[in-house]
Parts: C-alpha cells; sequence; structure tokens
C-alpha cells in the first residue's frame, strides 16, 4: 500500500486539524459517509451524496454541494498524482459539521459549515470474511430509540463505541439491539436475514443507521435477482431461525454470517441467496473494484 | 470585558485546534465540564472534577487528574497575567476525548487522550433572569433512554441541538420529555419543582445530564435549609400542579421559572423556597462570586 496515513483536506487545504470551536468537536453536531475509492470511481456515490444532502437538510446546517464536489476533486487528485504504485483501493471519508460555534447548543447565526475530506488506505474487499463469512456476537449494549435521530449518519457514534468495547478481535462484528429488544444492525454494518427465500431487514424508523449499501440492496440488487424484502420489527427468534444471515456497508459489501456466538451456528450451510447477491453486487455497483479470489 | 475570544489550552500548549481524527470530532467520544470562574477559584470544583472523572472512567478513557490540574493552573494563569482590566467571571470549559484514532469504533490501543481546556468571557451571575425569572416552552423532540449513557456529561449532543432549534429567544429554555413522557430537564440545566414545600427533580436513570448543580442542591443546600428532596418520574401534570419551579446549572445557579408557555404562569406566585435556595447557595458555594444585585 502506497498510502500508509490518511489525507486530509479541510474546507480545500490540505491541513490535518480543525478549530477546537467546531461543534462538530464540541457537540459531535455534523455528518459523516464512509466511500470506497477504486480506479478513479466512487461506487454509489449518488447514493452516498443523496443520503448526505438529506442528513444536513434535517440537521439544518446549509452546505453548497458543488463546494463538496471541488473539495472531493482536490483530494482524489493529490490522491492520484502522488502514488508511487497503483493504489487500487482507498476509503474516502467525508465528515460535515455545522462549523464553529460559540458555547451553547443555539445554531450559530453565522455558522459556516466544516467540509473534512479524508482519505485512508484500505484492503481489496475480497478479504477473508468476505469469502469465508464471519463471526459475530449479540452485544449487551442496547441502543436507544430516537425517531427524530434515526436513520441518520450523524456524528454522535459513543453508543456504536460503548457497543464495541464488549470484544476485541475474537469475532468481527457485534450486533445491537434496541431498548425495546428489536434486533436493529451491527455496530458498523446493517443486518439481513434470509428466511425462506425472502431477505427480512429491520425497520430502522428508531434507532440505526440507514446504510447506502442496505437501501442498494432493498432497492436494487434484490429487486434485480427478483428476492423479495420485507422491512420489519425482528428480533433474536427470527435470527436464530433464519437460513442465512449477512451483514452489508458500501466499504465491506455483503458479507455472510457463519456464527452468532451462543445463538446458532450458519457456518455449516449453504448461502445460497448471500452469494447470488454478492455476486449481483460485483457485477454492478462494485464493478470497478479489484476482486482476487 | 476584556476577554472577547476564548483563550484555548490544549495538552498544555495555547492552541486553536485539534485534530481532524480527534475521535473527539469524528464520534463525539469524549465528555466535557463547564464551570464558573471568579477571584481566582472555580466554585463546586471538587464535583466538577469528580464527574469528569467518573465520565472518563465510564467511558475508558485514561486521564491522569495531575495533567488536568496543571493544565488547569497554565490556563488560569495566563487569564490572570493578561488582563488588562479586572475580570471577575469567566466560565471554563473542559473537554477530555479519547485522542486521535483511525477509522472504526474500535479503541485505539495506542490513544493519548485530548485535554482541552477553554476560558470564555461571561456576564455576572446575578441577571434578569436570576432575579426575575424566565419564561420556557415545552419542546416536542423527546431524548431517547439509554441507561449505559444517561447521566453523564458526554459529547453526544445531537439531541440537544435538535430540541434547540424549536425556538429562538422568545423564550429562555426549553423542557425536555423523554420518549415515555418523562419530564427530564432543560435542554441547558436540571429541573426542580417544589410541592407543598418539598423539592422533586426528575430521575436520571434513563435520561438526561446528572448536573452538578442538581447533585449540590440535593447533597448539601436542600438538607442545609432543612428542605426534603424527591427524586422521581415526572410528567407534565406534576409540573402544571407544582407551586414552584426552577431550573439550575453550575453557570447560571437557580433560576425561578414563571412562565411554562402554554401550560401554567408562575408570575404572580411568590417562590419562597426558590429565594431561599439562591440565598443558601450564595452564602456557600458561590459566595466568591460577583452578585450586584
Amino acid at each position: 500500500m502506497g498510502l500508509t496515513q490518511p489525507l486530509i483536506l479541510i474546507n480545500g487545504k490540505f491541513n490535518g486539524s480543525v478549530s477546537a470551536q467546531d461543534r462538530g468537536f464540541t457537540y459531535g453536531d455534523g455528518v459523516y459517509e464512509t466511500c470506497r475509492y477504486a480506479n478513479g470511481k466512487i461506487p454509489l456515490w449518488s447514493f452516498h451524496l443523496e443520503r448526505l444532502l438529506a442528513g444536513v437538510k434535517h440537521l439544518a446546517i446549509p452546505i453548497e454541494q458543488q463546494i463538496l464536489e471541488d473539495y472531493l476533486n482536490t483530494l482524489l487528485n493529490q490522491f492520484n498524482n502522488n502514488q508511487p504504485s497503483a493504489q487500487p483501493n482507498a476509503i474516502v471519508k467525508i465528515i460535515i459539521t455545522r462549523g464553529e460555534g460559540g458555547r451553547g447548543y443555539k445554531i450559530p447565526e453565522a455558522a459556516s459549515p466544516t467540509y473534512c475530506l479524508s482519505l485512508f488506505p484500505t484492503d481489496e474487499l475480497c478479504g477473508e470474511t468476505y469469502l469465508n463469512g464471519c463471526d459475530v456476537r449479540i452485544c449487551q449494549f442496547r441502543l436507544s430509540r430516537n425517531k427524530t435521530l434515526a436513520g441518520l449518519k450523524h456524528l454522535n457514534r459513543l453508543e456504536q463505541i460503548m457497543a464495541r468495547m464488549e470484544w476485541q478481535d475474537e469475532v468481527d462484528e457485534g450486533l445491537l439491539l434496541d431498548e425495546n429488544n428489536n434486533l436493529i444492525e451491527a455496530t458498523a454494518a446493517n443486518l439481513f436475514l434470509v428466511k425462506n427465500n425472502t431477505l427480512l431487514t429491520p425497520d430502522l424508523s428508531y434507532a440505526g443507521v440507514a446504510g447506502v449499501m442496505r437501501r442498494v440492496i432493498i432497492e436494487k440488487i434484490a429487486p434485480q435477482s427478483t428476492i423479495s424484502v420485507v422491512i420489519k420489527n425482528l428480533t433474536l427468534d427470527a435470527l436464530a431461525s433464519a437460513d442465512e444471515v449477512f451483514l452489508c456497508n458500501s466499504v465491506r459489501g455483503i458479507k455472510p454470517v457463519n456464527r452468532v456466538v451462543g445463538l446458532k451456528d450458519f457456518s455449516t450451510v449453504s448461502k445460497p441467496l448471500t452469494r447470488q447477491l454478492q455476486t449481483a453486487l460485483e457485477k454492478t455497483f462494485f464493478s470497478e473494484l479489484y476482486f482476487r479470489k
């Protein structure tokens, strides 16, 4: 990998720091996106952009799409021009905050948003867990329910951090339930169950992040594959009786689940729908990425 | 006021910026305190310090108390040595984050906490609303319930920001209920009701910030004044039938409430217990502050 430290562009300047009065720092007052980058393309960019614009609108942060896209081009050009060797895969993280403000929760009248774009080194999509599946645990931490903030990829992520503190590296991910014991998601991925050839995924009206890859599966990949999707409240019982389980996000794609520790072992069952969806994704939205299976 | 811009000390250096990879900025991964400062003293410092240390322990952020106190002395000395004229009141804000980290929620093994101390200009405690009372509204936004994060003064403050967006300056504060319709607090203050000469204040086991001033009233001021305090779930009905209502925090002290817009007018009733508690606070913990009534 040519890149070991992230490349960071803040409001159009290569600069690794932000104001200590930035409301992103003082309150988590903003949203973010995490995207793959390969071969000069960000797969799923239109979905990321749409969610980002919806998120800042919800928080009343007035950003300009053209400025964002100009900054993104600046970042990617700098990356492409300074690679000593081929750099097939990277991750682009875009953080938008309300900008600098003093003390107090009231939105400053003069606030000017902060555009913080970072580019991180990463490996290829087609890693071991992509091919062979991963193990997950059930977190004890419960997500709170809040219909105003549910679905947003905002910068208030202490819940995910508290959940992630429950394990080191003995499993790949942790599944999260909300305070009402509904299954919601993993700490950094959305969750799908397969049952009788239908996809089931949790309703995120009260908790969870409405992931870009989740949306792509629901609206594009599953319909193209003539697989039905049902969005509903799901419990641990539904998980235990599922035929297949997979996680998804826009960085790691679709990852089969082998074991839900203490609940169910899927390692010996075949996962035909999960594999079918992986293949469909690779042929469409992820066709720009390197896959060395 | 001699000070118009905040004085900011980050990890012992006067410097207004933090790393864009600080987990305070990327996830709100930290806690904070907001304290008054006057006459070389921070009233209630031992309570602020105790809450801060409990907060970082809860989040597993390993800070050193001696470093924090050394940085605080550096900040206050700089402030005191550079005032062109008397500067009776200021606000000290202490933000502690987990420090720099890459992508991902897992706590970096090498993370070194960020100590961000700021000193802001402020007015005297004894402002118009302290003397004459304030008006409040009931926010439509509902706080989420989460027993792991409840009580903490952490950096995930989008809920308060969303609530604060509901009004401009037509009222002084907004009261917040949780998703179960329990009264919890105001956006930046705790809430007390007076009923039949007893203080009632919401139970914060599932939502809200356990304020330092709230604790001082419960544990010190009310007992000294032989007033009982009951901590329990409270509804809007309890608010509407209260004899007196007041807000409190460690920056503004105890503030009488005159009107809860749309619910109850307390402006014409006398507020004997609220005034008694204000006087008791001024004579003890706030005796260092300037009061120009």
